[in-house]
């Protein structure tokens, strides 16, 4: 298990309530006059009330009828805004961005595309780049916290680390060679120095990446199960994800499914990622389930990729830890979790059959705390409650679109869009303030993505590729 | 046939080229330095053209090499962003917006839900306040033509006259007691009171909307479709949509589709623009394709209420005239259709188990000139040519989400988001810049829309009906 440590959180918000003659409680933040979403066990709402913040952490939330009992450094005056916990975004590969909108639609395209490109493409430079575009199209969809996948993944920290996000980091092992390893032993020690540099960040969570049980040996896998158990950092990988797949893995492993092979060689463990997690059999829900195994489900992708949908609804019945996920920019192609409320929503309703299926306090939930599960956070992010870290949210609801919100778990999965979003705050800091960023500059950044393209598009084109 | 009579086109923009001895060509509206789709039948795209407007109509489109050669009253200098087409929405209820999020995913909801919910709410006033609201968020996100079917649809067609859109507004009729008629009969003659007074409205087409066939006469629907054709006006109608329908039309006819049905009983005319048609078989479609019938293809609220999915790809290939719609706000629940682009494209693929399945460029035809076609209306809108009426978008390719485009569709239709249009044009007209609204007071619109919402609130709870 890799808790960060959660300080207890101080009492004195409790102890306000029906006490007039007390001295105002000092904050550094106040968000007033709030429909509160605390995302908490009870799904508490409150309709006008307060989130109060000291240094990173949560103080106090409450229906606001203690709002004159906080003298604040800085007040929000949400008028009615939705406030909420910051989504978790569980499985992307940020430094993409600068490849989207490239060649989709084209068959086999993982291998016949996405991995010839990447062994021209991928360098310092590029994942620096991507990574600060999709961080600043993040943090304004209203993601706090992020787990990635790629190379380089010290360049992303290092973005991470700058603009003031959370994000658990994983750097990827995979067999064949790829920019920053010539073999999985590298790729293992690459990410070793990599976890020893940022084990103690205390908004960063480095771990591995093994590409997918397809990609890498078995004797790869059970190196790095061993690894992250010694250095108590999350492994996440691609598991249960295409037909590909399930051809080798029941090639090596005597016809086993995915999730089976990863059980039988010591591979499930609660360290354990698994985004799409698509052909998977009840038997093998039950085994992610008994190895408190955490699932990212990235339903947009998965379609657009024709592969399917998992069985999200049944994973949730079953109380297995699964949160959303977007998956890459090539493959989404946007990466805010909100972009894909509505659909996740809807397509489950579809795929059931049934109308009532997928309700969007469900989705909400797989957006925030259930996502904190799937990543093992849950202690310490995914909800508003005292003491927890303030990864914070307002959505905006004077936008056309939000008017007007007689439910608010159904305006957020229903009508919503990312640039609803109007304040993001990241452990107790406000990182975006009225859609504009406090900590990068957009413009810089967003020029930057558009000269590295300009060098895409030279390289794709010379070489006869597909560009559309 | 309803086409509006479209004025020849001047031939000079052609006349320049070439000619740099003549004097600049005076125009109203210059947009230059633009990704122009202009959604042609070759579907030319220029990299850094211009669209130049005359009075309500386009002027000329060309690559911009001959920029120079015309003096514009106003210049939009769209800095590579995307110019476009005005989207079009083929069938929504707008002035529903005032009871969006109400009660969603609760079964058999039409009949047990929002019928009773409408027969105590719907009012001119109710139908004003929720045109007027869905307007903006329609211009907003780059609607410039919808068809609407409600009732008052006077009050509809008297706010889209304001604000400066086009639309079809559909005159409800349906066989039980409704705010606007005590039944089928008196519905007819609203609709023809309504059609003689817009029949020459300039953006305004009247039309005649029998809801559905299970919920009309034959006799009434027959009587309908003569009318149409003596005003040559529209008819919209749910079609093939539920399993309740199916059974009715079944029981009524002997065993027939409800499209057969609408065929056998003469009600199948190239007036007729049927939306959802998700029940539809291969002989079906050959009906549709035989007697020039329109298909809204609503496929977001669709997959909301289960329904499924109606078979576009088949459509598309038999040369079905078909075009997205977004269906009403309590079924979308957002009313344009950039929000559904992403599901449209995703969703496809998933059932057609290819990844190759419905690309970008079919969707964003059937949100322009396919669904010009849906509505009988491609030789006056629907795409960028000369000639053609000036309606016309925007869309900002700065917002981290959109970047970078290697191709404008994908980009269109997997990344953008509907806060993405910056400028929508209508008639010539620019009526939102910089996504402000320059024709109406948004702010006063939605005010009026959550001072109604309250109204609704104290009903429904009053009457102990649902609320979420
Ligand atoms: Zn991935
Ligand atoms: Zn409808």
């Amino acid at each position: 298990m890799f808790k960060k440590t959660l300080l207890a959180a101080s009492l004195a918000a409790v102890s306000l309530v029906g006490n007039t003659a007390m001295a105002a409680e000092k904050v550094d933040l106040l968000i007033k006059n709030a429909t509160v979403l605390t995302m908490n066990a009870d799904k508490t709402v409150y309709e006008n009330g307060l989130v109060a913040v000291k240094e990173n952490k949560i103080f106090a939330v409450t229906d606001g009828n203690d709002v004159n009992e906080y003298k604040a450094e800085k007040t929000i005056d949400a008028d009615g805004d939705i406030v909420m916990p910051g989504l978790i975004n569980t499985h992307t590969h940020v430094s993409m961005t600068v490849f989207r909108s490239l060649a989709d639609d084209v068959p086999d395209r993982l291998h016949r595309y996405i991995f010839p490109l990447e062994s021209k493409l991928v360098s310092r430079d590029m994942v620096r780049i991507g990574a600060q575009l999709g961080n600043v199209e993040m943090l304004k969809g209203g993601v706090t916290t992020y787990a990635d996948m790629y190379y380089f993944e010290d360049e992303v920290a290092k973005t991470v680390d700058e603009i003031g996000m959370r994000a658990v980091l994983g750097e990827t092992v995979i067999k064949f060679p790829v920019a920053d390893a010539a073999n999985a032993e590298e790729g293992i020690k690459y990410a070793v120095n990599f976890i020893e540099e940022y084990k103690d960040h205390p908004r960063i969570t480095p771990a591995f990446a093994p590409h997918a049980p397809y990609t890498n040996t078995t004797e790869t896998l059970q190196k790095i199960t061993e690894l992250s158990k010694k250095y108590d950092v999350p492994v996440m990988i691609h598991l249960a994800e295409s037909e590909r797949e399930n051809q080798v893995i029941a090639e090596r492993s005597g016809g086993k499914s995915p999730v089976e092979y990863m059980a039988d060689i010591g591979a499930l463990t609660p360290n354990l990622v698994g985004a799409h997690m698509i052909n998977v059999s009840d038997s093998d829900i039950e085994l992610l389930k008994k190895h408190d195994v955490g699932v990212a489900h990235n339903m947009s992708a998965n379609i657009k990729s024709a592969k399917g949908v998992a069985p999200a609804p049944k994973m949730l019945e079953e109380g297995v830890r699964i949160g959303l996920g977007t998956d890459g920019p090539m493959s989404g192609n946007t990466i805010s979790t909100i972009d894909e409320f509505n659909q996740v929503a809807k397509v489950h309703k579809l795929v059931s059959k049934d109308r009532a299926a997928m309700p969007p306090m469900q989705v909400i939930e797989m957006a925030t705390i259930g996502a904190a599960r799937a990543l093992h956070m849950e202690d310490t992010i995914g909800s508003l409650e005292m003491g927890k870290l303030a990864d914070i949210i307002v959505v905006d609801t004077t936008s056309p679109n939000m008017v007007p919100v007689y439910n608010p778990y159904s305006a957020l999965v229903y009508s919503a869009y990312a640039s609803n979003v109007k304040h993001t705050i990241v452990d107790g800091k406000i990182l975006m303030k009225d859609r504009e960023m406090l900590t990068v500059d957009e413009d810089a950044i967003r020029q930057e993505a558009l000269d590295f393209a300009d060098k895409v598009r030279k390289t794709v084109v010379e070489s006869g590729e597909v560009v559309q």
